[in-house]
């Protein structure tokens, strides 16, 4: 037990703003006429502005992985072939539910602890000659290993190899944190959530859709009711926007989300991000000349701004959180798919500004100099020279 | 614009207690340790209480229409034959869901402006001699008609029919509002959701399930990811309990909900709704005396205490509810499924009690006044006397 | 135990509306500079405003008994003489503070039951022919009595009798909810206060004095710097105004407040506030026709607006606001300086509305028929038709 | 415009917890019966505790200056002498309101930059044979200059001159900061505030009076009802406790941030203090190596745990204060009775941790290197080094 605010440095669920948290706490109002109606169209232009794109959006009441699901119950069918490319813990799982929904999911890996290779993505679809592969699944930042997949090159790879397939890519863990231009890439369906560069609590799920990919659904349909894109995009009363009952309290929470971060600015944000990022991996890198820490992802161009996985080595990562989190009121992010020894993770994402990142580095150097392990002292100075 | 608290007695999303947003109100917390974990272990049996079931239940972050698919996708294969007893809106909406999903589906309608009748129901099923109905679907309350359905006399009907197709039953506009005895009953298959009897922000979907509903799931498997209840009944990490990121200012509000139900009690809380429902009756019934009021379902056995849907004749239900909304502070429901204007409902499931149906009623007597339209005045009074 | 909301009917502290709680719940700021200083600001314009009055407004950090003591001491010193003009429990208590700073208090004492003659004021002013009396006190409304005194005659008999003395006004029951026009009265000081009419948590008291108070608070000192109306009305320095450290959630509650009165109107407000108690009166009349119950106040117009004192014979009035507490949901007042066992008071004042008192005045007439004792059952019909 | 928590590093009002404020955010409840009653009550002792004596306690709707105000009301008469030991702009403050109430202040100052001199404090009453002296008049840290006062001592040095006054401090800047002992160290009549160590929002005062300043109020009366101890000691109706309407909200407030004090533990709070206060004076001498920064208060035993005022020389602590308020989300104090141009305030008590200093002083360092400016980086090393 102490005082002091707590510091949620973990890469999801994100620190939710005052301001958010007192949009949601209001009484219930009704879901069939009144200022909930108009309020629930704002948010899809708002949506499709900061995913780059003129194309649909639709908003699931459900999870990251439930927008997963609504993505590919559209587009994927039984005996369809998909092509993962895997550089963490995400696109694989993705890739579990469409085999699960009967589809043929094929899995290229990228060179541990880096990025997915365009070149590599090349090569596998041009042997792909039939051109079998109906979806390519991959995310922009996988959460597990902190990487950044450079989108625009794999768009440029497909068609470099002239393939077909549609682009799906999973910005759930850095949606509103980084650059991302659907239209602009060619990417044809993405998927978001809430609960991490938005600020919201968990419950919202996001896909976008662009023209192709909504020609695939109206032409081969969709089984599922509920993800079903169609009559989400084309209401004719309020409720079928949510296949039911509205989100009230969330949509509340995250039209107040998106007016903050129209106040910051798109652009504003996503220099913060890098900011901060940067700070954590001068304060890793600082630490590690004299020890065992080292971010997880060797490329540095390939470390996400959202998220950043530390390898601890001989240095036992749970110690450190437990210190972090009981004496110092720092929650770091265990080693997602890893050994929880050996890795934590730092989220910086969303309603994180430079103070808070360097409480929590300092935090981390202090859990450090209270186990007497190695490594060099100096990292926070670093973090705050770097920015 | 006026003041005082506004009365909300739409039959759902329901008026959310103060207690339920304040647990909610509170800063995100870590999702892979720490006191969520069993906070959200602790639902489980709590809601099964409710429920009256040793089965299994699982929570998606989904609407009622989202818990729907999730019963749907673990029993209702492509081909199958589907059985929907309609008695209003939303069975046949549930129908429709198993249609997209490509079921063969039936419908068995009751009288209008009555409840399903058992005997309908077991001579049906007598014809189906190569049992090729796999599933009933079948609501205990609908809250567009507000008529409230005997499951266990439906039961008895399968039974007497010797039918071995699964009985589903769409509890969610009454689930925490009127006795549901799942295992003694013999339901196989519940659905409900949060935002009625259980007084929190909708965003949870609840699925109950018996053995025998379980073994389907396995012998036949699931085609989704999302909805399967096999992860989530058995998880070996607590994300799988969700499928993802965890609700969390859901689950500190419906924890907070169900402390509140226990507080009062089962018995108590059926009480309850029992007595305001009859209430409202009692009001309709008398300015029915000397106009066109009247109650839409004509059994009077067969009216739901959770909701109470009134024909207005020629009296205009729209001028009505907007008086009552603009003049007077209280929303009513619309005559959902009917003509706007000849029809509204009055929701009193979750957190109602007497003075606030008598402040609600008093404004609907105001507005008939104000209106100048045919009516018996002193139906406040007589809710008064009936409770 | 039960459920539903609570209805809170004592005549303050008030229901405070959801939005002035959900202003107030924000992260402290500085009290320096920014948003707060401006806030505050706007605060005293809208209070004179209310009041009616382009003279002075100060805000002190205290109750209502604080804001007395914040009036007396600009203006009464010791060997001053005062005459109070009793009503009920409060003109009295403000008198006894006076006495203990050393004043020697006079009485005048309305007939029982009844408020303020302004003839016997007049008469007992002509006796004052010395002029030895320096302030009259008076409230509007009295909170205990449930009286209402009509200040511009008794200004108006001050005037017929010639006498300069100071009138001092106690609106603390029932500011912002009945007309009160400082300037064109003629009132010298008035005293408020928030957690009534105005809707606010307790903490805030209020005084406003025209230039005549203020001549004599610069002419003859104040011993008191916290209540010290000079640095108050002419602060160089912004914590001048608060004598200190600023209230600063009160002032964003207070903020919220006033907005909301803003919206509705003044007017609009008096009026509501004249339904919503003729409403009460209406329904008590009706029991009293068969029973004990009556109003304290005899005369009709000088029932106040904003609270109902009612008087219940051998009625157990103890045993009846336990059953609206304990069983309806309702918190009827107590008898405030009477037998609580005969005598109770319904508080009608700031956040209501037709709903909610009927809602009361249907638990009150439940609890009488529970407690089978005579009355003239219909009191809520009475309630309804008289709106 | 920026994201992320805004860090309020502000000596007072300061940082409310999440809990505290989620406490306040009730509805109102009746203040003549119920749960309010009780936990009231339950204020007191945990007050006095905190407080180290077995005296009385009295909790007043009214700032810091109207805790100064009730503690004089009930000992200084017109006519009084008072000394004032003067260490910054607190106590002579106070002093100023006993001059308001007719007594006769005198003034012994500190040195510059330095704490009260016991030793002084001596030979001064020995010079006042006729023990005059009525109180002393002392602020156990002043939140403008830092400085804090060894009131042990003072008692020591009065004890050792043989002086009878009464021994007042004002510990509003520390109180549930660091060690106090009233009833040990001899202190007669203490005064604090709600919204510093005690983390509730501004609008409760707090005096703690022993049997020998009992004695004085009952002996020589109080003028002012509103202060007066006695009603307040010895309530023989609820209502007396506050003189007036209880202040609802906030006693919910500090009922919370009390029971927070309590699962910490008095002495883990002050040694938490003592950690971040030293880390804020690590970072200060490091940067001071380098130029003009430095601790106001020379003498290093003298500087509190609460809050601490820096010089800045040339260096514009208006554009350094600018820079981290507009750029970096952190809220410094002003240079409080100081050139604001030379000097800040970084207060650093109540609800305070590690992360939040090394944030706020990470920020500062910042600013500072952006302004370009002479200082030795690397003081937020130090800092971290120092905890």
């Amino acid at each position: 037990m102490q005082t002091g605010r707590h510091f949620l440095a973990i890469p999801g669920p994100t620190v939710i703003p005052d301001r958010v948290l007192r949009a949601m706490n209001v009484p219930m109002v009704n879901i069939y006429e009144g200022p909930l109606i108009d309020m629930t169209h704002s948010l899809f232009p708002d949506l499709k502005r900061l995913a780059g794109t003129a194309g649909e959006a639709v908003i699931y009441i459900a999870n990251g992985h439930g927008a997963w699901e609504g993505a590919l119950a559209n587009i994927v069918h039984p005996g369809d072939e998909v092509l993962v490319l895997e550089s963490g813990r995400f696109a694989p799982g993705w890739g579990d539910m469409a085999t699960q929904m009967g589809a043929v999911v094929h899995t290229l890996a990228a060179p541990p602890r880096r990025g997915v290779d365009p070149a590599a993505v090349e090569a596998w679809l041009r042997e792909d000659t039939s051109h079998a592969i109906r979806a390519i699944l991959v995310v922009q930042v996988d959460t597990a290993t902190g990487v950044w997949n450079d989108i625009e090159a794999i768009r440029r790879a497909m068609d470099a190899a002239g393939h077909p397939a549609l682009l799906m890519v999973d910005c759930i863990a850095c949606f509103g944190c980084v650059p991302f231009e659907m239209d602009a890439w060619g990417v044809d369906v993405m998927v978001a959530a809430c609960q991490k560069g938005l600020m919201t609590p968990p419950g919202l799920g996001f896909v976008f859709a662009n023209e192709k990919a909504m020609a695939v659904r109206r032409e081969r349909g969709c089984a599922s009711a509920y993800w079903d894109w169609l009559p989400r995009t084309q209401p004719d009363m309020y409720y079928k926007l949510f296949c039911g009952t509205a989100p009230v309290q969330h949509i509340f929470g995250l039209r107040e989300a998106l007016d903050m971060m129209a106040e910051e600015g798109k652009d504003a944000i996503f220099a913060r991000h890098a900011r901060i990022a940067g700070a954590v991996r001068a304060a890793v890198a600082h630490w590690g000349q004299g020890g065992p820490l080292e971010c997880n992802i060797v490329d540095e161009a390939a470390r996400s701004n959202a998220v950043t996985t530390i390898l601890t080595g001989e240095i036992d990562a749970q110690a450190l959180r437990r210190i972090c989190e009981d004496d110092l009121g720092v929650t770091l992010g265990i080693g997602l798919g890893m050994d929880w020894s050996q890795a934590f993770r730092i989220g910086h994402m969303g309603h994180v500004n430079e103070p808070m990142i360097l409480g929590v580095l300092g935090a981390v150097e202090l859990a450090l100099t209270r186990m007497e392990v190695p490594f060099r002292a100096g990292g926070v100075e670093a973090a705050v020279n770097s920015i």
